[in-house]
């Protein structure tokens, strides 16, 4: 199998960091000039008509994009440890907790780099007022996660799970645009030591 | 169990299509007027913090937001008919599929929306300019998913799933963005009556 990725683009983190939580070690990972346009070339739009990575290609050619996808797949194909819950209600409120981090912070923390940075101007319109905006929505959620986190060891409660590598992900990739932990923030500072001190932060 | 929800509002009409497929009707929807911000009073954001509609309500007060994770705790509980997938491959593939129709379509509509038409404009900031971009990222999936369902009865391949859920009602909501099947995409049109004849379309 492998993985056309960029190592330093937050969404490849995310699964490199699942893989290292199940052990998953043989994937061979192919490295894309994202700013390049590598991920654009008419060869792999082909196979991963979106463009975006990461994205997983099996033994037989088949393609999968979307982080959240591939992290599915090696849950079903490797169940343990569940990263993704057990139970019916687990597995709900898991997918609750990782669609929060990823719709109201994640993808906020991205549209106010992208916007305000045109770091992908050659094929976006940026709208810097759009993503001053989303920088003002991603900062209002790390109060609130600070909050949750008061009650709760992990993002989805007892677990460690696949929330927890959406928001060390995006947490750490919010520095780009200035967005960082405070003394405000205690709860999710010692949420972030906790999760950063996992050998799977490091992958 | 209850269901917090709008009957006009996109995400709603997903889990009420999605619940029909199921055959599950032991339900009680609570109507919540958004623009008149019921789901933002402090009642209904305790148990819902971030103040999206539908939220799911069981039996013992547990309350499980975001569409796609109520969905989730169905499947778990009535597996059949699956519409998330049987196979890791399959549940991968259908992720995939619905995880696209949702980013690069369903909420470039919702964002198009709440940008040029300021709906929630006591609430948000909109920015008309990221609204009209986020309208053309839209109108542009719609060429690509016709591409895409020209060698595709259902939008994740041979069977209905969850991701034509996501497809239907946004392509659905999207009339209020002006943005509609033309005779430019006749696969998708072939698709959208394949799917909107189907009793579930109507919950």
């Amino acid at each position: 199998m492998k993985i056309y990725e960029s190592r330093t683009a937050p969404n490849p983190r995310r699964v490199r960091m699942f893989l290292a939580e199940k052990g998953i070690t043989d994937i061979e990972f192919i490295q894309l000039d994202l700013a390049g346009g590598d991920n654009l070339k008419p060869e792999y739009l082909a196979r991963n008509p979106f463009g975006k990575v990461p994205w997983l290609e099996l033994e037989d050619g088949t393609c999968i994009s979307e982080t959240v996808a591939i992290c599915r797949y090696f849950e079903e194909m490797f169940p343990e440890p569940a990263l993704m819950g057990d139970t019916p209600l687990q597995k709900a409120q898991i997918e609750m907790w990782q669609r929060q981090c990823e719709i109201y912070f994640m993808n906020q923390v991205g549209m106010c780099f992208q916007h305000t940075t045109g770091y992908f101007k050659d094929r976006m319109t940026p709208v810097k007022e759009y993503g001053v905006e989303a920088g003002k929505n991603a900062a209002k959620f790390m109060s609130r996660i600070d909050a949750h986190l008061a009650d709760n060891v992990y993002v989805a409660g007892e677990s460690f799970s696949i929330a927890d590598v959406t928001l060390l992900c995006a947490v750490d990739f919010a520095r780009v645009v200035q967005l960082r932990i405070t003394d405000e923030h205690p709860n999710l500072r010692r949420w972030h030591e906790l999760v950063s001190a996992r050998a799977s932060a490091q992958a």
